[in-house]
């Protein structure tokens, strides 16, 4: 059994690793980790976890978890980690990061997008980026593992095989996102209310967001290419999902079944992901599941390709790829403890 | 491993059935049906099993599936399963009926409050009501089960403890519940539509809920006494769950205490009973689940003590509790493939 | 033109007042108090005040403000206008006070179910409770008008015409009611956050919520006797409206028709009570207007009569009544600026 | 006063008309029609109406209609409108087509998209289209109105003052749009119920939406230019509202600052236009009113200008435009019957 501890284990992320973690057969939770409610049950934080596990937050030093745990997940808004995790504590246990610090490899990039200074440095070198689809080789190997964002998540996954196949124009690249609430995380301010989003949708951080250079880094990676693109986030009134809507100039004339034969073959094996072909993908059918669905529409009219995704962003937007991270790090089957239906109406 | 069919499996309660059985340990999923979607496959009817399942809805006779099966989960509307279920069907195979057709044991009832004809009177001496909690060993013996409605089990749970130790005045009961749209079902009416039921309540069905007779059966068995209760239900803006508000004129004079130190020994064997103490139950927290959450409180003011029962009326008001009570026909761990976490925010 | 100032319009009552005030053809609306947003435009505190008003919040002491106002609504929490209003004050202005300080005529019950002292205790005999349908000619011609909770408009014009008749067992009383979360107010606390509301429901304050006195109190006065009774408030996932589910037993044998002859009797003259009739009210018809609609059942089987009532909780269960309350105040039409037709969907 | 009848009036959109044209001060509504409810009070077809109208829904030909009404609003599916106008009609009422029928002036278009034979290819010619801010002289003058979709109107108006001055690549645009469940109208079908459509979101007719032309149609006459673009269009957990994220390549470097005063000018004298300067445009601000909010943000890195727009599809995307061009057509105060402020929350 593969001892494990959260630090910030009470966040929308955190939970869903703790929700997902009590129920893998490989994973004895030792630790949950909560600055907030430190000292209160799990249970009592999250009434879902009544009868199912006697678990108290508590608030250790990852330096003290890091003796007694096999891997440790941390779940904290950016610029903690890259403070606290070192060398030395690498050596005791494993890390997978949910948060951004160990994502850029360029530490200018981090720096700029994020306005803070970047304290781990020297690791970000040996940190392994953890898109299971992409970077499985190396994950296996990897102590480091920077888990990647939700949007990141599902906009890569839409778009690879056609950088992979160098099929698009890299600055034609328009991804126009939608994202659940959740998104938003857990803090108490007022445009996460529920009268303030509710019945209402937005746009926001316009060109701006954050995940926008981890996108072109792992696009960039895939042609051998820089890209620069457009990201547009949307929060809409729901709890889960992102849809993604992937706009991208083509540089040839292809059909259709052309490119869904790619699709089907550049994710053969791969089991979260699942091409649906003539529909495109609704968010309910991933909801509480690992999946990636994908689905691609060529635009005769205008040459454009339109690649829409559709992930929960709890699950493989974050707790859900970062267990696939585990399973990969420990050498169990990628799919322990993540094959879940999504329930339906979710 | 069970083989298991499934009549009717693309209602919402049939569709929860499939998804889980398909990862109940034990059981083989061998027929989906569907009149409907006949010759389609389960995953283009509901894209949540795509790379799922295989499997094709067929519309095969009970009889034909009799010769097959284990056992045979019906999610029919009232009035058919009466008329199909024959002993001789009954000889080679188990019945789980989620239909009203054989839950109430007075014949005369169910003609008055269904308004249909009964076909099947031969039967309903042996069907075995399954609300596990209760009927556990009869169930355990049974061939025809009659699974109870989502109103009743979160009602006759909230209120047993009570009636088992004569505490409440019979007559006083009022039941207020609220419902989430799934228990409107999957038909296409213009009351089932987004923009008709989206932030909007209504009440319906005042006083002549056909789920009435079924609460009142059950409870009046333990106590001994005929109950003649008013029930109404409402309908709320969400997909899942039922919370059900249970009022009741206490016959003696007794403290908060002393009614959860009962509840919790009358359920003290229970898993899927849990009593939330001082905290009222919230719907989400049982969402996906078949959790029944049960709190109560004891209104000094006017000698009523108002008990809060909270289930997912598709999990432990129809298809989980259907699950649980082939569990236990098979002899079965009771949990087996139910012990699920809620997502949340779910 | 009335010259009006809101102290408190920033929250939802309050910005709910704004909106309806700037469409009254007589008012002037001269200052929006608002502390948190002190010195910010209206329109940017809420977009939909762009292009409306170019107002902008201030935060005038109430003394002030009376010099320039003809009246001046209070939208504030409990505790507050008890300390600030003074006699000095209404010599010169009218106050229409929209917390609970003025509601109970009896500082007891005041202070034992609001936990605080009550500060203005010589002025709540000279306070009119301001339900325009039961108090319409002294409202007239008070200066001093306590403006009724959201529930207990809702409950108390639900149950009146039974009351005034003494028809119903003054101990017999249970309310079952449901609000959107707008009720909860706009304040930023984790319990009223998008995806802690959403798809969920859950009652509080069972038995202790602090609309019951008042419920109490208006009911007391149609029949002479005091009644104690239940009221169970439950928060759902949508913005506005409150449904109540009044159940009492009824002290002798009538048939619907002969209440519901009573009730179009009790309302022959109220534009804003609208009686249903055959079907049960819905929140969605009243949503954004002063409306109260009315249903009603008997349950043969127990005896009991159940009345369901609808309001929007923002607009005739605060803003909107308030207003009805400023027109009587001023001897203009009832309603003049109030004589909106639902939206819907909305 | 304008005697008005409305064919289709049941619908949401022709709902919509109903309410807004109730509360007109120069509208005298004769004549309500409705197939599906003849004969039926409108009250009692949708409980808003209680007490508000008498009216009782017909099903009268239009040719009788005419004959008493100065215009008639048709809120018909596409297809009947062009079969049913005559000239002989026309000589007798003005026509304001709330559907597709007369807005492409291109009758092959129609015919290609729309995928019917076009049977009013004679009035074709005579018929304006009516987005106010644009045609509003040729609007006063028509006799034959065709009132632009909803996607469209809140598409041109984001991106006319862009058009008009040559700014943007005409081979560039991206419209990625999102509209609440009315946009999918009231039909009873599968995919429009509250289960689901609840907390999912999904793209629909990717680059095959029937508004495409229509978009196009006019954008290019602002700049005499032909422009093909490409238009995705989605469904969101929602009641009312369009957000439409129009993207473009700009074709000269200008300054955010240049470009919204660029904007202020071209709207400077439009009510029903809303800049929102630095902040983005949300739907809830225009919800149940006749306004266009409008904001943009050009993206230095990708050279992009994004511009989004927010409407409420069934006001300023249907009926309330509809009035404002009545309004215009019969030289009334544009703004009449349609000064509405957004509830909030609404």
């Amino acid at each position: 059994m593969i001892k494990v501890s959260i630090v910030g284990s009470t966040g929308y992320a955190g939970q869903e690793l703790v929700r997902l973690l009590l129920r893998h057969p490989e994973v004895n939770l030792i630790s949950l980790g909560s600055r907030t409610f430190k000292n209160q049950p799990m249970s009592q934080v999250y009434g879902n976890y009544r009868k199912i596990t006697d678990l108290v937050c508590e608030n250790k030093p990852i330096d003290e978890l890091a003796d007694k745990s096999d891997v440790i997940f941390l779940a904290l808004p950016h610029g903690i980690a890259s403070k606290q995790i070192t060398d030395k504590i690498l050596d005791k246990t494993k890390i997978i990061d949910l948060g951004a610090d160990f994502r850029l490899e360029n530490i200018e990039e981090y720096e700029k997008w994020y306005n803070v200074k970047h304290h781990g440095k020297g690791l970000i070198k040996e940190a392994v980026y953890g898109l299971c689809e992409l970077h499985r080789e190396q994950i296996k190997k990897t102590r480091l593992l920077a888990n990647p964002g939700c949007y990141t998540t599902c906009s890569i996954l839409s778009l690879a095989p056609l950088f992979k196949n160098n099929l698009v124009d890299v600055d034609s690249i328009i991804i126009d996102a939608k994202s659940g609430a959740t998104g938003a995380g857990r803090s108490e301010m007022l445009p996460n209310m529920y009268c303030e989003c509710n019945e209402s949708i937005k746009a926001y951080k316009i060109g701006s967001h954050r995940h926008t250079p981890e996108i072109e880094q792992e696009l960039g990676k895939l042609n051998g290419q820089k890209t620069t693109l457009l990201f547009t986030p949307h929060l809409i009134p729901m709890n889960r999902g992102i849809l993604a809507a992937c706009y991208a100039k083509l540089t040839k004339e292809v059909s259709e079944e052309y490119l869904r034969a790619l699709y089907r073959d550049f994710y053969k094996d791969e089991y979260f992901v699942r091409l649906t072909e003539e529909v495109m993908p609704e968010t309910k059918w991933v909801k509480g599941t690992n999946f990636c669905d994908i689905g691609l529409k060529i635009d005769p009219r205008t040459k454009r390709v339109i690649v829409i995704g559709a992930i929960d962003n709890l699950v493989k937007g974050a707790a859900g790829q970062a267990i696939q991270n585990m399973n990969l790090m420990f050498n169990l089957d990628e799919k322990m403890g993540l094959d879940y239906i999504a329930g339906f109406p979710g």
